[in-house]
């Protein structure tokens, strides 16, 4: 694609950050590689330098000199991206936040911290635990929580706990012109000017380069029953998901696997599940109350045509009944062997979850694939596993027209073209079919916040 | 204050809006006093006309004729704005959507709705009840759910179920070029692009005018269970809000009514209460987790040296157990015959709470100031009730040097200067000293959105 920039500015840029940075700044083949290919049908681009950064001043110092020679800069955090978010289009600088792993304070009575855009969600959980306390949102690959914050990043327990919009008090950040901003203080609410915030939780690093992170802390529940119930069908699953939300359970987990995955486990684990859709659910409480909202699912699940209910309180448990859960992906992987997998993402209404699913599945029979399907079906998001020989142009072909026809029923149907995995530069064409008028109000604030388009151009609502 | 507007717009624009509205367009003093002053030490100003709308269309209507003409634009809704949001001082049209106040959908199995931005969150639960639904989000008046959005409203139960910030799905608006935009889908969550939702939430009709609003809703909860506790001190109120949340008790009320609040209460209804600093409390949960969430908090309660502990359960009892709450504000009013009373509203992170309260008692007593404090202290969030005497200069300066070095404090403590009552026209001060860099972005996404400055001129960060 053509770039937006000016040209040949980049030689200058990296000369000028060579000079402080040193050996902190590398142009080797391989980094850049690294740096511009995720595991996605993105093609992906290389930077033309990646700078591993130690704190804010020095993005800060990055973000101006990249400014003064219209050089395009990429936050790069831990790489685990799924909709080709750091790849670099244009050229320009990646800044790898990873080396930002600094956890800078941790409030037990306000139940918050802070940290660097580089801490992982792993490692702040693992620090966070002997103060009896944990961070919720778990998007499955231990990505960092400045990335996450910046894709607006959810997964498994969203559900009862939220997604970074929720749970992201605010954040630090280098904006376009090189000024460092924090967007709010320690409070927990405020009605103080406008939420720059969420601005920026979900842009992408189009908006700004976050390099810190404050972020809502939980008590690790006292009891967490697990609880996995096979169902009839997906519907009879979402209907019980949904009986379950009015009712007011809050249910911590509540994830559907489908019948597909249910087999693909058998295979992998040599074991004999019902194959079916299955529900696999977590409760967070007191002792008491765990139990209570269990015993209330079974008897939801019981009425559904659900069952046999297994149920597990011990940790030991809990993995083992959850396994097939955790191992989904690897079970279908090795169905395929040489076969890519692609990761999809939508959410609807869930009202409309189970439509949404089973006409998917009809499409993927139509057309002779196979898409294994995992859903956070409390809040109505699903991913569709996508397997695919990408070198057989023709089944390529019909596997991005699939993916389509599901992004364009997920729109139809009220929801969102992404739940969790952002827009990046893989899902662009979308934001105008979902947004419409407002996604021109979304191009005047970037263009706004940075007229010179070098925050990760070619991603999100940025050219 | 002089205006950053074009004069003599306003005479063109109010003769093409009655061609088309007639009586929907008041030029009467009356009606143009009433939406321009509200109930607080804002001086307030009159728009120069008052345009009573019935649908989105007729709002971008009357936007893009003041577009048009340069002429100011102010939203308002039921008027219990406390911080001057509709008043006119630059003049314009001030559009009332009192009589947009239809609820367009209830959808049961989402949990969500959708309203006009004049229904009232009264209204709204009335029509919910029997379908044993509730929207949460409280703040004392019978406000309109639009205006509770554009202010990022709250109030006492946010604890539990979040402010408007977390309970607001979409809106729709129109924006000042007079475009009407929808902000978001029906789905839970999304990573599409950037929140405009939440840039909207807050902005107090400076980027657009909210028309419609998509609101989360809960399941009325099978049980409640309330309590009042009198303390020792109002250290000891905060620790034992700071342990029962820690704990992860989903305490859905928790409020400090201070000693001055119960002496005003037992002189107005002749009781003989504790004289001390009191919590008032709410548990939502199925009959069992309720009562267990409240024993908990009994226990607390006692180690901290709380008591007696009152507890009731059915509505009438629960009624009477926090009148002294409900009543708050008429018992002091009724001590101070002849003052005027002034909202304050500070947040800070809970750990600084005791003290951000205990140091604003302090300046009040030192000061000679009668200043009962209530606060949804599960927040952080508290206020102090201000008596005054307007037309006595030294009291008046004397309580606004109080409340600004209240401010200051919250601030240096981490803390905002509002936790939900807005920026308005009173606290455009504070956004500086709240945001620091910050607010040039702000201003600048301001200047982007509306770049004639028509949109609610002379508030939060509009010029």
């Amino acid at each position: 694609m053509d770039s937006p920039l000016p040209k040949n500015s980049t030689t200058q840029t990296i000369a000028e950050l060579r000079a402080w940075l040193g050996d902190r700044l590398s142009t080797a083949p391989a980094v850049r590689e690294q740096h511009g290919k995720d595991q996605t049908w993105n093609p992906g681009a290389p930077p033309d330098a990646v700078a591993f950064v130690h704190s804010t001043e020095e993005v800060q110092r990055i973000v101006s000199t990249c400014a003064q020679h219209g050089t395009p800069v990429i936050p790069y955090g831990t790489g685990t991206s799924l909709e080709g978010h750091f790849s670099a289009p244009f050229g320009g600088i990646s800044i790898d936040l990873s080396q930002m792993n600094h956890i800078l304070e941790v409030n037990t009575a306000d139940l918050d911290c802070r940290v660097e855009a580089g801490v992982t969600r792993k490692q702040l959980n693992a620090h966070l635990r002997d103060q009896g306390l944990f961070f919720p949102v778990d998007p499955g690959a231990d990505a960092s929580l400045g990335g996450m914050t910046a894709t607006r990043a959810s997964g498994t327990n969203a559900v009862r706990y939220g997604t970074m919009r929720e749970n992201v008090l605010n954040v630090t950040a280098v904006m376009a012109n090189g000024e460092i901003i924090r967007t709010g203080t320690r409070a927990k609410k405020s009605s103080a000017g406008y939420d720059l915030t969420r601005l920026l939780v979900g842009s992408e690093g189009t908006l700004g380069v976050i390099t810190e992170v404050a972020l809502k802390l939980y008590g690790i529940p006292e009891a967490i029953v697990s609880a996995v119930c096979p169902f009839p069908s997906v519907e009879a699953c979402c209907k019980a998901t949904i009986t379950a939300i009015q009712m007011g359970i809050p249910v911590a987990r509540i994830e559907l696997v489908d019948a597909e995955h249910v087999k693909a486990f058998n295979a992998y684990s040599n074991l004999d599940l019902k194959v079916t859709p299955t529900l696999f659910l977590e409760f967070h409480g007191t002792e008491a109350s765990a139990h209570e909202q269990a015993e209330t699912f079974a008897a939801i699940a019981e009425d559904l045509g659900g069952g046999p209910y297994s149920i597990a309180t011990r940790e030991e448990d809990r993995q083992k009944l959850w396994q097939a859960r955790h191992d989904a992906f690897w079970a279908t992987k090795a169905l395929m062997p040489g076969k890519e997998s692609f990761a999809t993402d939508v959410c609807v209404p869930i009202s409309r979850l189970a439509d949404c699913v089973t006409q998917t599945q009809a499409d993927l029979a139509a057309n002779n694939l196979y898409g294994p399907i995992v859903g956070h079906v409390g809040d109505g998001n699903f991913h569709v596993v996508l397997y695919c020989d990408r070198s057989d142009a023709e089944e390529y072909k019909r596997v991005k027209e699939v993916y389509g026809r599901m992004i364009d029923r997920a729109i139809a149907m009220g929801g969102t073209c992404t739940g969790e995995h952002g827009i990046g530069a893989g899902k662009r064409s979308y934001l105008q079919k979902e947004h419409g008028p407002a996604l021109a109000f979304m191009q005047e604030i970037k263009r706004a916040l940075d007229p010179k388009n070098i925050m990760n151009p070619g991603k999100n609502a940025a050219l």
